[in-house]
């Protein structure tokens, strides 16, 4: 047994000192040939580690350099520096794995976002990184302990999908057939995907949705948390190839238990990672403040990001119709000053990112759930309103990062949800599990889908989405 | 809000009785015109709802049917039946959504898992399929309480990668090019991927224990839970194309760590789901053993289901070295007798599943942990040991599964791993990324995958991979 140490958080959040112990972590700056700032990645919060005068000979203090890694044995004792109630006096200090300082790429100096992308395999070493992953790992973690201790099922959805019926956007193609030419061809002269792996066309998921909807016919509560993905071209500080999604899926609820489940879950998350992560978020706060600090006056954003959490943890989140929405926009100064790029004229059109944003950010000022959207902007399986016109569709906006829930009460009725599906030409014929649920025992069901990178954007207070995903993947680019 | 209703599990495990509620679910059994019994997958148990006489009209009486929706509402009162402690007296009971008992593929009658399999889109309102489910539900709950109550930081590694570098199997292409033919070419008439979705070749993952290793690098301990791929033409009864793995990476963790991690880990989730999920155990356990009977005698377990998991969390596993291993199995009469398919002669091959069987089932009758494996069987990253001859690799084998665990100790220094490599033919400019965790601050680590599908098969007692994953991809099937 090689791993006997006590990790940096245990050691700096006990009251404890005077006793001896064993530390292993990575160097972040060396002072004075006496002190180094030690992390370990349990912590954002780096241990001092001081080394006895003597203790180290000139050999050594040249290898404890940024990135080296070490394991160090002392008493933890108070400390009389300030920022730190104890501190680790060593008497033995081994080096574990060096890092030569002329090659590092990581220095003890800020680096821009765009470096840390290009050398992601390292950023987890910085002050920045470290803090986002925490925090990602907590919200992960509350996800499961929401939908658990409310007796929510577990699904793990397909991922390789031979269905391509939903229409949430491009896919990828999966296959094991050679792409030059040579795979084996019908008389017609198309693919024999018989030939293929799998014996018929398939793709990446875009959503677990219809198999979760199967599932909460027979558990009632179920959960997807899965990979998800989009083949789209979608160079965005907000859009990946590959990302994360959290989709209930409800028997028995209808709109309104969908919002209240929605908000509900949305705020326990949230709260979590503000109860298990404070030194991450102030430290990521701070860095937010700092970067606002670099933007005109009339940019920078009225609250701090604690601030925003608690804001959103403590007030409701504003709940209207699509229809609502559309009188409030077009009526809007805004709109009649010609400001919006998409002027805002009638009704059925689908708002765009900076109408939403204008909702959440100028007008409400607040979480907002859009509901009853028109029907022809919105999915074939969603339940079709006594209007005629509109579907039991919700999205919830939030400020600065836009659309970050989409759900809906399900059509439930089988001859309306054909009549939809026929409408929008979707094959009915290959989607007859789907309908199974409507033939047998069919209830009234909702679920929503929240995209998981969007909500640690969200509570990280960063602006790009591809730095809250360790290993992002979008056009052109699948590194590591 | 018309989700207003108790569950069932709830319902049954209160002691409450005398009160007014409502409940909704799906009719599992309708006898008498008066006793349904209601199943809403909260739990394995029905509820015994019934009708008072005069309450239902012939019509209703037609339509609660097997699979049917209902909701009823009434009063909780002690049960005189046998078997339930409360039943519900309904008032009220209305009908969601029928059920055509003549077209309703599940009827009150035990059907065949291969059956069931076809229908796997309504298994889950199976007694069978809850139970798993259930139990599934609960072991991944409790992997990841595992690893946050030890201050693991949960990574999701990327399903889409560029590097096929870790050779664990057979890969999915990802691609958006044409099929074809028409895919652009570079002039020596290969496919010029520069030109496909991320500029790249690129394919589903195998392993995420790479990218896992350098976030260990930075947090100490990580865990990976993610779905993982094989394209292999593998038509059995334990492997899946997709499949969930669990990849644990630790900083500081030698090959003993490793092991303690391993077992520690397995124990605590097979406890977790005995603790949580008794009810759907005793009756996986019943169904098990209702199968064994009839197995000629020779051929059954001689231990149940629940005594089987009491055995494994209760007793150490057999730890011993692949070099003593082959020992046994050379001198064991099954050997000398040519029982085994592949005779056991010398040192240096793999083994095969009825050796481990053997090993696991019939000499030492517990999990075993293998260890020190020759370097020529396994993977390139695996750290070589002082004898040049062996690495320190670990497998675990389970009764009835064989492999549910592999792993190893880390090759942490830079020049033996470019070494193995450069024998392996595995391409190292590719891969800096990788051997950037060597070049700054490496230190001795170690984690290991467990294939999360062969630990539920392992804990419910089925036998067939494809029954406890939703919906199971294998070659020239990828339904629902």
């Amino acid at each position: 047994m090689f791993n006997k140490r006590t990790k940096i958080k245990v050691l700096l959040e006990s009251d404890q000192a005077n006793y001896e112990t064993t530390v292993m972590g990575w160097v972040r700056t060396f002072r004075n040939n006496q002190f180094i700032a030690l992390n370990d990645g349990s912590t954002n919060n780096n241990l001092q580690v001081v080394a006895a005068l003597g203790l180290l000979d000139d050999a050594t203090i040249k290898r404890i350099t940024t990135g080296a890694c070490i394991k160090a044995t002392g008493t933890v004792i108070e400390s009389l520096g300030k920022g730190q109630k104890v501190e680790l006096q060593a008497t033995v200090i081994e080096i574990l794995g060096d890092s030569d300082a002329e090659k590092f790429p990581l220095q003890p100096k800020k680096h821009s976002l765009e470096f840390l992308r290009e050398v992601a395999h390292l950023r987890f070493r910085t002050n920045t990184f470290g803090a986002i992953f925490r925090v990602r790992h907590s919200l992960a973690f509350a996800v499961h302990q929401f939908f658990n201790d409310r007796g929510f099922v577990y699904m793990h959805t397909p991922i390789i999908t031979g269905s391509d019926a939903e229409g949430a956007g491009e896919m990828f193609k999966v296959t094991t057939l050679p792409l030059d030419g040579t795979a084996p061809k019908n008389d017609d002269g198309s693919i024999n995907f018989k030939e293929d792996f799998f014996g018929k066309s398939t793709n990446l998921t875009v959503s677990g949705q219809l198999e979760g909807e199967l599932a909460a016919m027979a558990f009632s509560d179920i959960y997807t948390f899965g990979p998800t993905f989009r083949a789209e071209n979608s160079n965005t500080t907000r859009h990946l190839a590959e990302f994360w999604m959290i989709e209930p899926e409800v028997a028995f609820n209808d709109l309104e238990d969908n919002m209240n489940l929605a908000e509900d879950f949305i705020k326990y998350i949230i709260k979590y990672a503000m109860d298990h992560n404070a030194d991450d978020l102030a430290f990521l706060a701070q860095r937010l403040e700092e970067e606002e600090k670099q933007k005109p006056q009339n940019e920078r954003s009225e609250m701090g990001l604690i601030d925003k959490l608690k804001f959103v943890v403590e007030n409701n989140f504003e709940r209207l119709t699509y229809t609502e929405a559309i009188e409030i926009l077009k009526e809007s100064n805004h709109n009649k000053k010609k400001k919006f790029q998409y002027l805002v004229e009638g009704w059925g059109v689908d708002l765009q990112s900076e109408h939403e944003r204008y909702l959440v950010e100028k007008h409400f000022k607040k979480p907002v759930i859009l509901t009853d959207y028109p029907k022809d902007i919105k999915a074939f399986y969603m339940r079709q309103n006594d209007d005629g016109k509109t579907v039991a569709a919700m999205d919830i906006l939030a400020p600065g990062i836009g659309e970050i829930v989409g759900g809906s009460q399900r059509e439930e009725r089988l001859d309306k949800l054909v009549q939809r599906m026929e409408e929008m030409h979707i094959p009915t014929e290959e989607m007859n599990f789907y309908l199974d649920t409507r033939r047998f025992g069919a209830c009234p069901h909702a679920g929503f889908g929240l995209g998981f990178e969007r909500l640690v954007l969200f509570v990280t207070g960063m602006t790009n989405i591809r730095d809250v995903i360790p290993f992002p993947r979008y056009p052109k680019s699948a590194a590591f």
